[in-house]
C-alpha cells in the first residue's frame, strides 16, 4: 500500500477499525500513511492517546455525550469528522466555538451504499451550511463505496465503482458550483483503491483490510495483498466421525461474511458448532492437534481478540495488544 | 433460578460463559449455586483468580499447552472437566500424577447435539478407562442437550428433550452395568431445566442464559425469566428516509441467532449495516437520539463488550468488568 501511494500520488489514510492497534497504525504512518481513519470516537481516543494522527472519524457524531467527548479529543488531537446533517453540524459548531476550537469537516456523500451520507445533489447545500458555521472548517468530501469492495469479479466491480465515481463527481460539482473548495476527496477501500487511483479528483484512499486480508477478500480478483491473519485452534473432540470438533466457534471467528477457511488445507471444511466450538470436516484429527483458520472477515474477527501473536517463520516475535478492541461508541 | 433449586432439589451450576463476570458468578453462588460451569480453561482461570468455584470446564481439554495450564489451575482451584476420549483422558491422568494431583472427571455423552461426547452405549467403556487411571476420579456424566434449548414450542421441546433423557439414562446404565457409580448427572440449559427437574437421575443443571435472556430465548415458551440485557445505541444519520442509521453493527451485537429487537418498540425493525452500523426502520429519529436493543443471543453479544453498565430505575448503580471476555482458549 505504501508502494501504491508512491506510484499513484494518492494519499493513503488506513482505516484503523480493521486492526484497532496503535502499533500497527504507527507502522503504517512510518511507511508514509497520511493519517488514520477511525470508525468511532472511542477508536480515535485510543489512537490519539498513543500520540497518533491526524485522525478522520468516518462515522457521524451526534448527541451531547459524544459531542462533549469530541471537544475533549479535539483539544489534544488533530481530528476531522464526517457530517451528513445540518442540525448535527450546527451542534458540532456550537460546541467547538464554546470551547474556542474549530473542527475540520468532510461532507459525507452517499455514493450507493445507502447507509450514511447525503445524496450527491444535496452535497452543495450541506457544504454551504458547514461553510457558514464558524466552528467548522469545510475540507471536502467523504464518499465511501463499501458495497463495492467485495464484488469478486474485477470487471463487475469496476463497473459498479464507476457509478459511485459519477456520484462523487456530481457531489463535487454540487459543492464547487457554490464557489466552495473541495480540497479532500476521501474514498475507496482495499477492493477499489486501484480504481480510485485512476480518478484525478480523488486525493486519498481509506483502505483498512489490506494488512490482513481474509478468505472473502481473497476471492476478490486483482488485489495484490496476501493473507496474514489466522486464528489458531485445536481439536477438542474426535467423536463425530470425519468431523473434528475444535475450540473455536462464534466467539473466536466472525461468520458475518461466511465460514473461515482452513489455512493450507483447502480440502477441509469449517462449520460453526455454537459459541465455543467449530467442526472441521474432511480429516481425522486427534485431540490437541492444531489448525490455523483464515477468518472470513478480518475486522469483526479481530474485534473478538485481545492480542496479536506476531509470528515470523514459525517464531513468535511479539505480542501486540488490540488496544481499541470493543471501542464501538 | 435459586427458587428452582429450592423447589426441585436439583443443584444449579450456572454457566459462566454467558456473563463472563466473576461479580455475577459471586451473586449466583451467594444465592445457592453449587459451583460454576466454564466453557474454556481461560474462563476458569479468571473465575479461579477471583476465588470462585468449584468449577466444571464443560469443553474437553487436550494438547500439551492446555494440559499444563490445567495442572497449574488444579493446583489452586477445585476444578472438574469433561472428557470424551481415552487418549486424552490418559494424557490428563499422566499430567496430574506427575504433579501429585488428581482430577475429577465427567464422561461427556452425546445426547443428540452431535458435537462432543461419546455415544451413550460407549459411556461405560470410557468410564471404565477413566476409573482405571489413577490421576483421574470418575464422578459421573455430562449430557448437555444444546440443540433443544431454543425449540420455541413447549410440547415439541419436551418431546425432543425426552429423546435426550433416554440417551442420558442409557449412558448411565452403560456405566453402572460395569459396577461404576454415577454420582453426578450434569445437564440442561435455561430452556430445559424444568424438564430436567422431572428426571430423578439428574443431579444438576448447567443453565447460563437465565440472568440475561435475549430476544430469541424470549420466543421459547414456558420460561419464567425476563430480559435484563440491552445494548444502548444512538442514531448517527437520518438520510435514508424511514430507516435511521445507528452506531451499533456486528461489533456491538451478535447476529448468529438473528436480529436484535428494539426494546419497548416492537414496531421498529433492526437490520445490520456492517461492522459499525445498524439500520432501524419504522420511525423517523434524529441524530443523537438513543434506543435500546435486546440482543438475539446474549452469550455472543456479551463477549463483544468490556463492561456491564448496571442500571436500576434509570440510575447507573455500578459498572462491572466482563473480566473473562475473549477468554476462548
Amino acid at each position: 500500500m505504501a508502494a501504491f501511494a508512491t506510484r499513484t500520488g494518492k494519499r493513503v489514510r488506513p482505516h484503523a477499525k480493521t486492526h484497532k492497534s496503535p502499533l500497527i497504525a504507527r507502522l503504517q504512518l512510518d511507511r508514509g500513511a497520511s493519517g488514520l481513519c477511525c470508525a468511532k470516537l472511542g477508536e480515535a481516543e485510543v489512537m490519539a492517546g498513543a500520540g497518533l494522527g491526524p485522525l478522520l472519524i468516518t462515522t457521524e457524531i451526534a448527541g451531547e455525550p459524544k459531542v462533549a467527548r469530541l471537544v475533549a479529543l479535539r483539544k489534544r488531537a488533530h481530528v476531522m469528522v464526517a457530517v451528513d446533517d445540518r442540525d448535527a453540524a450546527r451542534a458540532l459548531s456550537d460546541a467547538m466555538l464554546a470551547a474556542g476550537l474549530t473542527l475540520d469537516v468532510l461532507v459525507d456523500v452517499n455514493v450507493g451504499q445507502e447507509r450514511t451520507g447525503v445524496q450527491p445533489d444535496g452535497a452543495g447545500e450541506l457544504a454551504a451550511c458547514v461553510a457558514s458555521l464558524t466552528g467548522l472548517r469545510l475540507r471536502g468530501i467523504q464518499a465511501y463505496e463499501g458495497h463495492v469492495q467485495h464484488v469478486y469479479a474485477e470487471a463487475e466491480r469496476r463497473m459498479k465503482w464507476r457509478a459511485c465515481a459519477d456520484r462523487m463527481l456530481a457531489a463535487m460539482e454540487s459543492i464547487r458550483s457554490r464557489g466552495l473548495a473541495v480540497e479532500i476527496l476521501s474514498t475507496a477501500g482495499t477492493g477499489t483503491c486501484a480504481f480510485a487511483a485512476e480518478l484525478p479528483e480523488v486525493t486519498e484512499v481509506q483502505a483498512g483490510s489490506y494488512p490482513f486480508m481474509d478468505c472473502d477478500y481473497a476471492r476478490v480478483e486483482g488485489l495484490p495483498y496476501e493473507s496474514s491473519l489466522t486464528v489458531l485452534a485445536s481439536v477438542v473432540s474426535r467423536q463425530r466421525g470425519d468431523t473434528a470438533v475444535i475450540d473455536a466457534g462464534w466467539k473466536a471467528l466472525s461468520t458475518d461474511a461466511g465460514m473461515p477457511a482452513v489455512k493450507g488445507r483447502p480440502e477441509l471444511e469449517y462449520a460453526t458448532k455454537g459459541d465455543e466450538h467449530g467442526g472441521v470436516r474432511g480429516a481425522r484429527m486427534v485431540p490437541g492437534e492444531r489448525i490455523e483458520l483464515v477468518p472470513s472477515h478480518c475486522d469483526t474477527t479481530v474485534n473478538l481478540h485481545d492480542e496479536y501473536i506476531c509470528i515470523r517463520k514459525g517464531v513468535v516475535e511479539a505480542v501486540w495488544p488490540i488496544a481499541a478492541r470493543g471501542r464501538i461508541q
